[in-house]
Formats: structure tokens, sequence, C-alpha cells
């Protein structure tokens, strides 16, 4: 029996769902690849947790939960940051699951790059290091000899990077075309069924918890932009940064607009499209019934290739359980690699 | 460079999409997995072509085109049929495309056996003995230490078990539910748009090559019903046959009770549906605008998993090139694993 420390950086929706998603499969994961996962740090912005002896999922979670932070999980509670926690813990894997920050990459980059520096394996579910410095990351990660595994990064629980890698790894890829931010495909449904104008969609939405506070990311194409950028990189083997996307948001499309392609027999969504030639994200038609015909936040992805043709994913874009699996998958990958 | 000697017993439509599919990608392969392809031999139900030095895949496509056969392949043209070669030829891998028999499992059964105690690794695109004997075949491949694929089984060029087995390994997989039968889809899809009747829609696609003269295996369902056999076996783990699943066809389908559905929003589908309770074909309402919604010959199925929720693939369900792809798929796997 293989052991495994994790260090999970970044304990909000999508760490939670890695320590639930650990809690629940590590006796599955022990029987079938004979490795036992113990989590032996967590931190989320301000507190941490650190146990060499491994913390306790549920405990992590209800710790969480009811004081908004980690540093009360009994005896074992704490303020050490992202980095001060990779420098004076001993682990095997990175987990990190911090906030996407398109400008600097932070602190993804930075702790990516250390775990790199010291031979340790790293999981990312954050965008904006690979969207800024994706070939950097990964010649980095080759010439540390370690793995870097980002699945969770596109499409959360819509499985793509992994999906062509593995199960088209016969074909060419000519290009990628799909719905890859939940959250405007959240919006645009229900501008279209209720009729209701951006900004009263964007409130509910809102409310529901599906768009953020601040929507910027999603709204304006950004978040969409860094996976056409990731998508690019990683199946299309170009080399692109996040500048290198043409990017509109949703924030302009009126419910007039909406309703006039509706009487056509059309819907606007948003569309991501990566091709050798050109990275996009813009609003577009597309007919009603077709594959882009999927309501509330799920996503979809068409592969376009040589010898199998077009090929489909459609999946949940985010929920903190589904994104989590993607992140456990390469986690599985990782060690099935060791 | 290691060197891999294939044998593509069966010179049919997918016999012959996989030495295009290896005439076109094996440079590729070469520089990616520093392995180079041979086919040592290839035989259809009548003649054969074998030589040790390597076929040429251009000229055995020429020489099937142009004769119907393969054993005017100049010099090195026979008779021998597919156990023979498995006898005689010195080779790595088995690449068994021999057409489905649902009664007996044969040739595919004897050949991959034998293969197998040679220890020989096979790929196959046969259901019939799949259908009726998976869990011996799996436990003789694992008996004899060697690799035994079958993506090109279910769906064609839509990847679905390799998908689940390395893109969704974090989750456990509760159902599949789906479209499994291309030439079903296509004539339900006519019969929708134009309100044709089922024998007129047959014709149609048989004259077009999409149903065969002898339609049965499609239109009964018994195809379909093969691949919820391969499906429970190899992705719910279930020790299920041909002979647990209950199937019904499409050949009682009027065009009134099509018409009647349309009306109220609804199409027919030929659905399948893989279950640990049950394994079922059979004609289903389904909305219009739901995933079900696909025309043509596409083949779709949604995994029902317990981290990831519901994840659908959408992809040609047949064809030539794109059935060899997910071969040339499992034959990539095979290498990497050597």
């Amino acid at each position: 029996m293989k052991e495994y420390k994790i260090c999970i950086i970044g304990f909000g929706a999508v760490g939670k769902g890695v320590a639930k998603a650990i809690s629940l499969k590590k006796d599955n994961i022990k029987e079938k690849y004979n490795a036992n996962l113990k989590i032996v740090a967590a931190a989320d912005s301000s507190s941490s947790a650190i146990s060499s002896d491994g913390l306790d999922e549920e405990l992590l979670l209800k710790t969480k939960e009811e004081t908004g932070k980690l540093e009360s999980y009994p005896n074992f509670g704490g303020n050490l940051n992202g980095m001060e926690i990779l420098n004076e813990v001993d682990y095997d894997i990175l987990i990190d699951v911090t906030p996407t920050n398109i400008e600097t990459g932070e602190p993804a980059l930075s702790l990516t790059l250390k775990a790199f520096e010291d031979g340790k394996d790293v999981i990312t579910s954050n965008k904006g290091h690979l969207a800024i410095k994706f070939k950097e990351l990964i010649a980095t990660a080759r010439e540390n000899n370690v793995q870097f595994k980002y699945e969770s990064t596109v499409g959360g629980a819509m499985p793509i990077i992994n999906f062509v890698q593995e199960t088209l790894n016969s074909c060419e890829v000519e290009s990628i075309i799909g719905i890859l931010n939940g959250t405007t495909n959240y919006i645009l449904s229900r501008m279209t069924t209720e009729g209701s104008s951006y900004i009263n969609t964007l409130n509910e939405s809102q409310e529901l918890g599906i768009a953020e506070t601040d929507p910027t990311q999603d709204v304006e194409g950004i978040d969409a932009a860094c996976k056409t950028v990731i998508l690019a990189n990683s199946i299309l083997g170009v080399d692109a940064v996040y500048s290198d996307v043409d990017v509109t948001g949703i924030s302009q499309i009126t419910s007039e607009a909406i309703s006039l392609a509706k009487k056509d027999g059309y819907l606007i969504k948003l569309i991501g499209e990566v091709s050798k030639e050109e990275l996009k994200v813009s609003p577009r038609l597309v007919k009603q019934g077709s594959q882009y015909d999927l309501n509330g936040t799920l996503n979809m992805a068409t592969v376009k290739t040589d010898l199998a043709g077009d090929v489909t994913v459609v999946g949940k874009g985010a929920g903190s359980l589904e994104t989590a699996s993607a992140i456990l998958t390469d986690l599985i990958n990782v060690i099935k690699m060791k």
C-alpha cells in the first residue's frame, strides 16, 4: 500500500468538494489502486490545518462550515498560508484550488512553481496561471520530472482534456467549439424562456448563487476565454496566451435581441471556439434544437477530428462535487503513473 | 523503435478502414510512440495476403477494391483463412474485425481464444462473442497476461468504454442510457421528418447502404442489445449475457404512431438502457429538443455517475474510418501498455 500525502490549498466550493470526494472515495481508491490518500494540510485564504498523521475530511468540512475558517480544526488549526505550508509540510501532491486571477496568475503561479521545484506533482482547477503562462508551466513540470494535471479547469465535470488525450488519441483534432461557461448559459437560457432583461436575470442568478457577486469573469467572457487558451495549448499544441483571444461577453445582449432570434428559430449562446488559426469567445446565433440548445449551467464541446468526425461531450460545467470529480480523476491518473 | 506485427482478420468496411487508418497514421504513431506498425497478414472471408516484411496498406485496399478479394495481392496473395493465419504467421496483435454472429460468436470466439493462448493481444470490433461469453473472454485474456480491447464494439466513433474507464474513473457509474444503433436512428428520424412508412424508409436506407440487405440485427434491436451487454460487463461490472436483455425492435413502429407522438412534442427513438437491475432495448417516447433528439446515424449515451452527475457523449455510430479510429485508439493504448 503506497501512501500519498496531499496538500489542498484553497478551501472554497471546489476545495470543500475535493475533501468531500476524498472522504467518499478513499476506501474505494485504496482497494482499487492500492493507494492510501491522506490530506496532510489544507488552507483557505486566511487559515489552515496541518497534521502529518492526516486530517479528517469530514471534520475539515464541519470546521469550515461552522466557523468559516480552518484554524479552529481541533489541535491542528493554524494560520500558515499556502506558500508557508509548501515550505514546511512534507507532502507528495499539491491540489491547488485557489481562485483564478487572470492578471497575475497568483497565488497559483508561485505555489505551482514552488511545488515543481520541490519535485511534487500538482493538480489544479485554477485557470489564471495556465491562461498566461501555459507553456512555461508545462516546461517546468517536465524539467522537474513531475506530473501536472488540470482537467477541472475546463468544463468542470464535463471531461474534455483527458477525453481527447485518452480516448481520441488516434485522431488529429482540428478544432473545438462549445459552450464553456455555465453561468452565462444559465443567464441566456433564462432570458430566452422568461423574456427577462439581462440585469434582472443576472440579479436572479446572483441570488441563486449561480453568478458571483462580481460576475465580471463570467459575463464578460473572461472565464470562457481562459478555457479556450487551455484547450488550444493542451489539445491543439498551439502556443497561446490570454491576450490572443478575441473576447466579447454577454452584458450587452438585450431581451429584444433574444426574442428576435427566437422568432426565427435561433438562440443566442456564448460560444468559445478554438482552432490553430483563432481563439474566440462571443455571443452567437445557434439553431433551436441543435447541439448548442442546452439549458441551465450545462457545458458542451464538439471536438472536430480527422478520423472520428465530430464528437461531442455534455456535462455539468460547475458544482462543488462535480468539479472535484475531475480533480479526483486527475489524482487517480497521477497515482496510476507513479 | 519497437515493431508491432499486426494481423487483420476480416476485410469488410471496418477492416478496410483499419488499413486506411494505419496508412494515414503510421508515421505519426512512429514519431509519437516510437512504434513501427506493420500489417503482416490480412484476410477476408475467402482469401488472404501475408508478408513478414509487411503489406502495403494502400495496395491491400486497391487489391480488395479492384478484385473484391485479397488473393491477387502481388506476390503475397493466397487463401489461408483466419485460423490458418494465426497458426502460421508470426504476429503480435490480432485485429479481429470479423462479422458479428450472435448465435455462436464465431469466428471471433475461436480466433480470440487461440490468440490469447498464444500470448497475443487482441483488439476486436465484433460484438457476438462479447455478448455471449464476455466474462470467459476477459478471464482468459487475464490468465494469459494479454490485452483485450473492444472500444469500437459500442458506438463506433462515439467513445464510451475508454471514456468512462479513463476520464470518469473517480466516479461510480449508476446507469447508461442512449441511442446505441445508428441505422435505426436514421430510419426513425426519416420516418419523423418525411412521414413515410417503416418499410419504405427501410428500403431507402438499404439503397443508401445505411441498412444492410438483411437488416434484422439492426431493426430488431439485436445490435443495440449486444452493446448493452458489453456496457453492463465492462462498465457496471455486471455478469450479463445476451439472453438477459429485454429486446424490442422498431419493425412494428407505424408512421401513425410517430405522427401522433410528434403532435404532442415527442419523438420515438430506439433506446438502450443499462443498469445493475436491467438491460433493455425498446422504442420509447422522448421529448423533442431533448438530448435524444438526434438525427441521422448519430449515437449518444448518457452516463449517470455519483460525483460528476450526468455526462453525455455524442458521435458517429458507424462509418468505416470512424469505427477504425476507435480500433486505432485501442491499438495505441495496447502499445502504450507494452
